[in-house]
């Protein structure tokens, strides 16, 4: 099966650019509720995986022997776009374990946040690896380590006891042995994992309402619910899709992006998990899809959409300030 | 007709993400030599026209009577990355005419070499119209405005005689009359036409060998030639693949790009034109498709192929400094 038209950028109601992609709606028992392109395609989740990666923390025990505020759960399952207040909340959280930036394994980058990039600049500054958009998942991982009285050096190489762990724990929720499947390295250093698309869905319905897993497991992710719901603007930062969808619904949806197109959804409410792959990596395309996706779904409210507006339909704005296009879902799967 | 995978983004030696589109090689007869995917359908070929675009600087005389440099011809058909010397130029060039940025219809960017950008935010400035990439095309339009006493005011919109003017070069070497097809506004504000990539790829051909044109539309392309060949780096800059092709072949193959995809070469002794359309409007997958359809026609030596090892087999390298991954032309279609 070949992937399906997603997305179309248009340049006055011209089609000038196409985004094709797969993209799966699980229900918690596993069962494809609907599903476009080939789902049975391996991708790279990348950081969409986030949010179950961030389960060891309490089933551990170190989320509650550190005594971590929901900013800093939510901000372990982020993608965060290196803020101010994501770099002060890392800073003062690596500084609670004794430990500093150096003990990081992600490398040093300039923030997401253009703004706040161009601050740094401006004032002399560079990027350094807290303003790495993984800061916070490795943060996490250095907690746990430290409450396990495992080793901190190489916490980010698969051989690693933490990595083991996490690979189970995906694994579980996933419903397959994730062993079996290539594996890369991804861009903060940590194993990247593969999985069938579906699987992914798969995993993020069961993230969604854990039926048929042990009750610490179970009890960890409504836990992490619970930190996401009260805490959007640490999942990724002001102005994101994920952080405004969580924010506007209030919980309903829990999205999280990873790299090259990969964008997932939780619905505890409906226990449904959705797992989308733009094929060409494109991150413009993919919340548009969701977007429409989750309109299919009936899960958005009219005062929702006009909220979330500048994710549904976003415009093409030129140099002079002109709306000279836009981004829309393709008709043809709708 | 359905788009072709041209590109695969891979990931420790597994497919993370696909580039589809379309390509044509065309000679200056307007056979098609050679084409994958849909090469009927309309593209934006946005920034490739500019080298077409640059005709009326020299037809006008504007070339001559302001004694434009070769490195000025360049800038005109360039889309520049905003460096230090395209500024300089840039600057130069409008005051010799008496005018300043403000008469630039494009707006203000932070030049796309980002050292550059980074110097500037560094040093509390910020971009401005002349770090555009289309400050030069701009610029000449400017020049052939005052040199045939057209009004400067609004010389970006349709209306304008100069805008009419290249509508008419343009409808002339694509073989084709531009005017029945869609119309867009481009990122600096010009008109954006539209055509069938086979038309693109046909007057790729015709820049490349101007038989059929009149004799003062061939001479001038023949100028235009020259310059790009004698000033590579001004029409688009350091460490670009529009500017090493045209450097390492010594203008054997005069490249262009344009915004959302789209990639085009003029190649002056074989006779040959090629216009290429990533579907996604992906920069990464453009040039590493031309390359390789570059080195299906045999075009490139293999000292030429080892300059151009970085745009021909791109690697991916994370925050950390590790190669993990690579961009390279997919299996199947070559």
């Amino acid at each position: 099966m070949s992937d399906e038209l997603l997305v179309e950028v248009t340049r006055n109601g011209t089609v000038e650019s196409r985004h094709f992609g797969a993209a799966v709606v699980c229900d918690f028992e596993g069962r494809v509720v609907e599903s476009w392109g080939n789902i049975e395609r391996l991708v790279f989740p990348r950081s969409a995986l986030k949010p179950m990666l961030a389960i060891h923390l309490i089933e551990s025990g170190a989320s509650d022997h550190y005594s971590l505020s929901d900013a800093e759960l939510s901000l372990a399952c982020s993608s965060h776009q290196g803020e101010l207040i994501h770099q002060e909340l890392v800073e003062s959280w690596l500084s609670r374990l004794g430990l500093t930036e150096d003990h990081l394994a992600c490398g040093p980058v300039l923030p997401e946040d253009t703004e706040r990039a161009h601050q740094l600049l401006a004032s002399g500054q560079q990027g350094c690896r807290i303003h790495h958009n993984c800061s916070g998942k490795h943060t996490g991982f250095l907690t746990t380590a430290l409450h396990l009285n495992l080793p901190l050096d190489n916490y980010h190489l698969l051989e690693h006891p933490l990595q083991q762990l996490s690979m189970d724990i995906l694994s579980d929720l996933a419903g397959v042995d994730l062993k079996q499947y290539p594996m890369g390295i991804d861009g903060c250093g940590l194993p990247a994992p593969t999985m069938p698309l579906i699987q992914l869905g798969r995993a993020m319905a069961r993230f969604a309402k854990p039926v048929g897993l042990s009750a610490t497991r179970a009890q960890a992710i409504y836990r992490l619910h619970q930190a996401i719901t009260n805490e959007p603007l640490y999942i990724a930062g002001h102005g994101t899709v994920v952080t405004e969808l969580n924010d506007v619904t209030k919980g309903a949806v829990l999205a999280k992006t990873g790299a090259e197109g990969i964008l997932t959804a939780a619905l505890p409410a409906r226990g449904l998990g959705i797992a989308l792959k733009i094929a060409d990596g494109s991150a413009r395309a993919r919340s548009v899809a969701l977007l429409a996706i989750l309109d299919r779904l009936d899960v958005l409210s009219d005062e929702d959409k006009h909220k979330l507006e500048s994710h549904i339909s976003p415009t093409i704005v030129n140099s002079r300030g002109l709306i000279v296009g836009e981004i829309r879902p393709a008709a043809s799967w709708l």
